[in-house]
């Protein structure tokens, strides 16, 4: 069976700290290390690459490191959530902490371009707010638009794409949800903006996956997306498909009947489980919604969907999703 | 002191029903008995009246009946969430429940026309899905907006607001948000369409609502907004200001700094409480927000959210609410 | 294959209203027409009634309809929730309602020596509150236990279950969560009162339905159980397994290792659905359910659980999960 | 007016990070340090002390340091969460880790000793799982208490509290509610394990935390507490006061009711605020809240409360509580 690409944040070769466990989850690991532990996952092809590397580390290192462990970028996340930028990146009161934000997002451009990646993740983590009444909401929507138009006009060669999220590590973001996105990205009036769209967010958002992937697609704008799981109350970033088999199961579905192909990408923090054997039980979870997407009676759903016949399209979905781990030896 | 007007939906004076209390919390009232109920609270000029009003009453009688009761139309809210519209009312699978959809809510426009309202209130409440793959999410989302551009294109001496919520009945609905619901405008590309800000259902969609008022404030389509409160998970119609004061605070505080002046209006479910005694309490707590935001030291705040200085903005924010009912028997 | 007894309560062939289709989802069902639809489903066999009737019906005459359509009752679930006890049955500020409270519970207790049944099934929902400073939370509780067990005490030949959850009607409800039941049944000193888990009130209360239903089985106070699905945030009575496949599975799983054999029961409210064919496809993924509970590999599973190995575990699970329909036709 | 007493835990005057922010919202500080900071605080007198103490610094010299900033030590933290106990500390799949947490904890209680405090505290942050299916739930609760009754049995002279909470960091914690914290130390059937209440761990594990303080009182374990705010949905530790005042306000009349004299504690952490100024303000606050409980009509409420009249309780709530910062000059 021809599966699509699977990729991973590079992160997800990482070792984590939080707030309690401030020793860290695990020694922590260089991104030369994280790389070639990447090339270790069986069916990963492709990664995203958090910037700045490890400190000393060059752009030269991590290409050759990237092609010793058959990996290619796909992106990179310039890290604007750092201690510096912890009252907001794009959105900071300081204007010098707004400039050194957009130097940040140049190196990654650079990167990108060094790389030969499809584009710069911009995920503003710490634009937001934490409390009623901390901020004027005009004038910090107004920054997180301001400052990424700037980047695409002087970069129209890059490609941005920005992941939203309802929050965390900020108590709100600005950038929340599928239809704020959109309406953000429009109102900056550039075309070299798009979304990627994780899976996790948009469920503890409060959205349908699906719905706001339609949505992203109707407007042009899924460049790009990843999955993961949570219990709907917060980023857990748990192995896809450990709790929503069947949104997982209806985001890749919608996916296909739309005709977008991408690398269907993993966002996963594996605290205290091995991240090789995380990525690779996963990517084992997405072949069987590959193969459900294949057995799957299309006709079938789309007619239960036009009269809105949730039974008929539940017994549908049941019959191929719980079926397809079977012959799953034979791919 | 010059309180702004107050209104409420015609509603609050029903009585209610519930799954379980399938008897009823009260004996039922009659359009006439409620807006009758309505001027009997001090301080209401104004409220949105809910049709088919009940059988065999006319739209004279209740234009007299608000006269008698001295009280103004604001808006007339069509009851497309009736049985008939379980499945959807603009989406609706069946094309001839569209029709009945548009017919009841053109009945409704002539209803505005007649009283001299302000707007056609369109909330949608069953139009969305109940399950995964249910439905098709370009298809809905399309029919959503077809038919109410349809409406907005034909009257256009009319205006509508669409009142946006996360959900109930439906388990998901369409216009959710406020950032969607400013897209979807967009997208009908009508300029007689604008929203309706309901502060409990952009609490419990995990929106600020003094950021979503902002928000649709910029895009010119803040045309109408109610109070109440909830405990953030649920739509729970509770009387303002008995849990989030300090975000219903805020809220009038974004509507206050960007000039914008209607009706302070109430949307609450008094289920086991008199309806006219909550709304006098009710009108009592935002009687007492007013003052507070008289007394509230503005340049001090704009300074504070200018730095994102929480703990400044808090200070001054408790000063001026938590003294908001001193001297409050002298107004 | 053998499978369990399937059950559901008598309501899942009911029509509903809510707050917004006040004039229903559909046109109302007498006692006697539930019990006959009821029997028209493939697999069931055990049904929970409601009390009282439908007016004018007698007990014999539910026997009758009963025995007609090869049903057994296994619980009576007294209305404790209408109109008159909008402020709390048990917790009714008035002690008169208190006391009619009380009679309806023995009346509801006459019927279940009249069909045999296995309990009264005490569902509070409108013991609680809905305001913060509403109530005297010492006072509350103590009314919530006293009424509970002046019945346990004066009816020793019946057995009472408590069906917990977090809220709704009221805004909270006091008998919550499986610790605080388990708790409130200590604190009344009686052997005939047990607790009812309902797999969604669990789920949307926060916790794990496996654990609830461990620490039940630990303290021997799990009764009985009902089935069903949302999505963590409110109690939608969808059909099982559409959205949380794995929990239900892990449910069950906890079930049968501690040897737990009772009715497999429903409990859902298909408002927009056909109720016979919601129950069949919902029994139809619950039998999958049982057969994926042959193929786990237990011995696996236990190991990997021992070491909190969590990828090894859900592989597991997914393998029997995901093979579930595989030679359903044979069954 | 003669305030309580107001106690913070010292992680009050730490800096953090986080997941993202992994080079920390600000520089480290020393315990020592984080002493001399809250000695700084207007109106504290109390801590609650972590231990391991920074390398190299002695009971002695945090004794030392205790007094000369004017503090008294009520509780001491073992951090029983750090990276070896990242699968759970009592609850750990590995005896050895388990009988280090036993080690962590009896160093903890001498160091109570040393200080003369009130209390070991206890909070099991690791102690739970992530995935359906990882544990066995019989065996990790039992586990969860043998490890604190093995304490408590060999420590008769030493008094523990648990702080429950829902969950973080481990995706779902064992000791949860007030009510699962009541069972468990029932079933331990020690007499010197108590409960310390956290505020926004019992608001966003669904509680009214009013309530659950009132249950814990009645069953004598009220034995601590602490107080900030977040949004219901996870433990944001804001400022008290911020978000939820009338919660507050309940919470504290409560206890006030019930004759609860014990320390006013603040658990914050203030991310990105001056710790300094974060417990000043969040003071400044409490002290309204005293004000506003010594002009509440408390007969009147509790009229209102009998009869569950949820309007008169609000207006004579918010008469105090929108009062309170009157005359605040003159304290």
């Amino acid at each position: 069976m021809q599966y699509p690409e699977f990729g991973a944040g590079l992160w997800h070769f990482a070792t984590y700290l939080d707030r309690y466990a401030v020793d860290g989850y695990g020694e922590s690991r260089t991104t030369l290390e994280q790389i070639a532990l990447a090339g270790t996952v069986k069916d990963l092809s492709v990664v995203d690459v958090p910037y700045p590397f490890t400190p000393g580390t060059t752009v030269d290192e991590v290409k050759d490191a990237l092609k010793a462990a058959n990996l290619r970028a796909i992106g990179v996340t310039p890290e604007i959530y750092l201690r510096r930028f912890s009252k907001g990146a794009f959105t900071n009161p300081d204007p010098k902490v707004r400039a050194e934000a957009l130097d940040l997002m140049n190196e990654a451009g650079d990167v990108v371009r060094a790389l030969g990646a499809n584009y710069v993740k911009t995920w503003p983590g710490q634009d937001g707010w934490d409390y009623p009444f901390q901020v004027n909401h005009h004038d910090v929507w107004a920054l997180a638009k301001d400052g990424l138009k700037e980047l695409a006009v002087n970069n129209p060669d890059l490609n941005y794409v920005v992941e939203y999220k309802p929050r965390e590590p900020r108590v709100k973001m600005l950038w929340d949800s599928a239809a704020r996105s959109i309406l953000g990205i429009k109102e900056m009036g550039v075309d070299n903006v798009g979304v990627l769209l994780d899976f996790g967010h948009s469920l503890y958002g409060g959205e349908s996956p699906a719905d706001a992937a339609q949505l992203l697609i109707d407007h042009g704008l899924l460049w790009g997306m990843d999955v993961n799981d949570n219990l709907r109350g917060w980023d857990d970033d748990l192995m896809v498909g450990t709790v929503h088999m069947t949104e997982v199961f209806e985001f890749f579905y919608t996916l296909k009947i739309n005709g977008w192909e991408g690398v269907w990408q993993l966002d996963q923090f594996p605290f205290r489980e091995d991240t090789v054997q995380t990525a690779e039980a996963s990517i084992r979870f997405l072949k069987a919604i590959y193969r459900a997407l294949e057995t799957l009676d299309m006709e079938g759903l789309k007619e239960a969907q036009a009269a809105q016949d949730a039974i008929t399209a539940q017994v549908l979905v049941q019959d191929a999703l719980l079926s397809s781990m079977r012959g799953k030896d034979d791919e």
